[in-house]
C-alpha cells in the first residue's frame, strides 16, 4: 500500500446459494466480484480489489466474514462514513457490508487471522428441513445420535495432521489446530456443528461433517474419525458434506501490536497454501 | 365426514415467498395447492381437500399452520405411519408437513382455533437485513425506537373493533380480542413483534406493525395506533407493512371436550367471515 493510503477492513455476510463461491471466476457470479464491483461505482473508482480471510466454496455462506482493501487517504475521508450505507443501495439482497473501518496497515484480513470459525446446521426431521431454515440447513431427515457425534468431534481436537480430511491441493501443510468442535441440538430441533482451528485446508469442514455424520447414522464408532488422523493423504471413506449447510461465523485477530508478527509467522508456515473452506 | 371416516390434523410450515399465499387459485402457485396435490398422491386417492386455520396471503409464511382432512379409515391404518415421511418425499422444499394425527370428528382447524400467533421480524441495520433471514425479515434501514413500538403495542391490547386495521371484505364483525403484543429487539440485533388475538382480519397483523413502525420512526405519537380504535372503517393513514416479514407461528385448540363447544360458538359469531391474515 502507498503511504497515504488507509487500510480497511469490511465485515461481510452473505447467502451462498447463487453465488460460485468467494473467489472471482470469469463468467462466474460471485461473492468477491459483486463486492469489489459495488466499491467501484460507491467509491467512483476504475477498481476495487479485496483480499480475504476465507475463501469459501460455492454455496457455503458467511455471517462474520472478513476482508480487506487500500484506499487513497483522501477518498476514505470522504466516503468513509457513508460507505456501508451507500452498498446497501447497489449491493444484491443476499451480500451485505456490515461494516467499514479503518485499520492499522499490518491488518491483513487473510494472513493476521488466528482462527476461522465455521457453522454447519443438519436437520434430521423425517418431515425435512425447515422451509425457512432450508438454505443453509442439510436436509438428512434420518435420525442422528448427537451425543456420539459430539463425542466424536471431542476426539479431533488438538494439533494435529488433518491430511485425510483435505482435498489436495497443492504443497501447504495440513497441519492444522482444532480449537473448537462442539455439536449440539438447539432447542428447535436443529443440529448445529461449531468448528474453529487456526485455519482450515480445502473442504475439511463438510470433510469433519461427513465424518460425524457416518458416526452420528451408526455406520461409524465414536472413535472412527479421529483414527484417520495417522493418514497422510485424504480418505476416500470421508464423505464430503454438502456446501448448503456450511457458514463462515467469525474470524479472530491479534491486538494491533501483534497484527505484524502474526501475519510474518503466517506467511512463513504456509506460503502460498489456500487458507480456505 | 362420513361415519367411518377419520379427522386428520396437519402441521404445516412454509417459506411463503414463493407461494401466491395458502388458498387455491387458478394458475397461480399456492400452499394448498401443492399439499392437496401430495395428498393425493401420497394417497392414491382423485382429490384430498383441505380446511386451514389462517389462510395467509401470498408472501406470508408459517412455521405453525394448522389444517384438516377427513380420511376413510382403513385408508389412515394403512397410510397414516408414513404419512408426515412419504410427504417429505414428494413436497417440494419450501412446504413440509411437520405431523399429521388423528383427532376426534369435532376438531376444526378454522372454526376450533382458539387463538393464532403471528411473528414479524424487522431489521433495522442500517447495512440491511441478513442475507440468510432477508426472505423473512422486512428490510428496513432507518433506526427504529423498540420501547416506543412496544409501548404503543401495549396501549391496543384487548377487546376491541380493529375496524382501522382491517381490510374491508364482507360483513363479518371487526371486533377482536388483541391478547399478546410484544415488540423485542433480539440479541442478532433483528426485532421481533409477537402478535396473539383469537382471530385476525384481513391484513391485521400488517396493519398494526405498519402502525407500530409510523411510531418507531418518530413520525407518530406513542398512543396513535391506539387512537384509532375509535374508527368504524378502515384507516387511510396505516401503511400495511409488507407480508415477507410475517410468519403465522402457532394456532391454540381447545382440550378436545371442549372442542364442539368452541366451533359452535365461533361460527355463530364469525359466520362466514374470513378467518385470516
Amino acid at each position: 500500500m502507498a503511504d497515504r493510503d488507509v487500510r480497511v477492513r469490511l465485515d461481510i455476510a452473505y447467502d451462498g446459494t447463487d453465488f460460485s463461491g468467494w473467489a472471482t471466476q470469469p463468467g462466474r457470479r460471485t461473492v468477491q466480484a459483486e463486492l469489489e464491483q459495488a466499491l467501484a461505482t460507491v467509491l467512483r473508482v476504475p477498481a476495487a480489489r479485496l483480499t480475504v480471510a476465507g475463501r469459501t466454496d460455492a454455496g457455503v455462506h458467511a455471517t462474520g466474514q472478513v476482508a480487506h482493501l487500500d484506499l487513497a487517504a483522501e477518498l476514505w475521508t470522504e466516503a468513509g462514513p457513508k460507505l456501508v450505507r451507500r452498498l446497501a443501495g447497489v449491493l444484491p439482497a443476499d451480500v451485505r457490508v456490515r461494516a467499514a473501518t479503518a485499520v492499522p496497515a499490518e491488518f491483513d484480513a487473510r494472513f493476521a487471522g488466528l482462527w476461522r470459525r465455521y457453522e454447519y446446521r443438519i436437520s434430521d426431521d423425517p418431515s425435512g428441513a425447515s422451509p425457512l431454515h432450508r438454505r443453509f440447513v442439510l436436509d438428512h431427515r434420518r435420525a442422528l445420535d448427537v451425543p456420539a457425534m459430539a463425542a466424536a468431534a471431542k476426539l479431533l481436537l488438538g494439533l494435529r495432521d488433518f491430511a485425510a480430511f483435505c482435498k489436495w491441493r497443492d504443497t501447504g501443510t495440513t497441519i492444522r489446530t482444532l480449537e473448537v468442535f462442539d455439536v449440539t441440538r438447539l432447542p428447535d430441533g436443529e443440529i448445529r456443528a461449531e468448528v474453529q482451528a487456526d485455519a482450515f485446508c480445502h473442504s475439511m469442514v463438510r470433510s469433519l461433517i461427513g465424518g460425524l455424520l457416518a458416526v452420528g447414522e451408526g455406520r461409524k464408532d465414536v472413535d472412527w474419525p479421529a483414527s484417520l488422523l495417522t493418514r497422510t493423504s485424504r480418505s476416500d471413506e470421508v464423505a464430503v458434506a454438502p456446501a448448503h449447510g456450511l457458514t463462515l461465523v467469525a474470524v479472530g485477530y491479534p491486538p494491533d501490536d501483534e497484527l505484524a508478527a502474526r501475519t510474518k509467522r503466517t506467511r512463513a508456515i504456509r506460503g502460498a497454501h489456500e487458507v480456505e473452506e
